[in-house]
């Protein structure tokens, strides 16, 4: 089966901070044609610090768009198009927890909402952790904590972890560690 | 910590078929303005079918939001506000792959990006299979495919399937198998 779409036409909705909108008529596989309505976005990085201690680090933050306080790994946008993941993630997770890790292994691209979302984000797993302070943007509100990473994994497994990339990283690292 | 922000102003910027933006001013606590720029979304499901056999029903689908093939579990909108999930993930697993399962299993919620999305994404597994026809939407192009469940972890763990829902329904559903 052919699987592609063609741009017809394109129209930018709205040039927001961090939602660029655009509503696209696009060509598909027979000659139909079909509206699409999209987000593009610059691209954020997310990362699972696990401690020495076998501990995940944790964040509760609460998030506008689903009016929920929800459990979440660190993460945050690019600074600019085109920054280097591994430098945007350990920005971001030093400014959320302070920490700084020794290892930090690419863990490969997550999708959250292809069919309307552009929005790449690169996961992490942080290793090796040493610890200075944070530094929190003016309006960041997020609560740290620590949970063995074996929890974690019972959580999202009891549905109690509802943030996709969270849901991810922790299965994942809980995967990779067991393989070691 | 308190985690809360409270909606001083809210504008919708686009009423789209499947986008609704929105533009909010929100406040933070102590009193710091900031802006929120986000999607609301009918809501949807996702399922993954795992055959009698262990393999699981995946489909390639290009998404033209990301411009990439991806590998994906069915999935799809709600057709109206308030829709039972559960009724919604019997006819998107029977259009996309016509398969009816025996056992539909309520694995909670995903949200694939809840710092600029609202959408919420209720996740099943199936099990149970048997197979009618499928009756793709006429602006569906997708491609079925099966592959024992150990074959696709292996591809989550090797950061080979980028879709976020994908890679935790996969993961969960074989943490849940491997517990019985």
């Amino acid at each position: 089966m052919e699987l592609w779409e063609k741009t017809k036409t394109s129209e930018l909705i709205f040039d927001g901070v961090v939602v660029h909108l655009y509503k696209d008529t696009v060509e598909l596989p027979g000659g139909v044609e079909s509206v699409r309505e999209y987000v593009k976005h610059l691209g954020a990085v997310c990362v699972i610090p696990i401690t020495d201690d076998g501990e995940v680090i944790l964040e509760r933050q609460y998030r506008y768009a689903v009016d929920k306080v929800l459990v979440e790994i660190p993460a945050g946008k690019l600074d600019y198009a085109g920054e280097d993941f591994r430098k945007a993630a350990l920005r971001e997770l030093r400014e959320e927890t302070g920490a700084v890790p020794r290892e930090l292994i690419d863990m490969g691209d997550y999708y959250g909402s292809p069919a309307i979302m552009g929005e790449q984000i690169r996961m992490f797993m942080a290793r090796g952790l040493s610890f200075g302070e944070d530094h929190l943007d003016e309006d960041e509100f997020l609560e740290v904590f620590r949970l063995p990473l074996s929890e974690a994994v019972d959580m999202v497994l009891r549905g109690e972890i509802s943030d996709g990339k969270t849901q991810c990283a922790v299965l994942r690292a809980n995967a990779m560690l067991n393989k070691e």
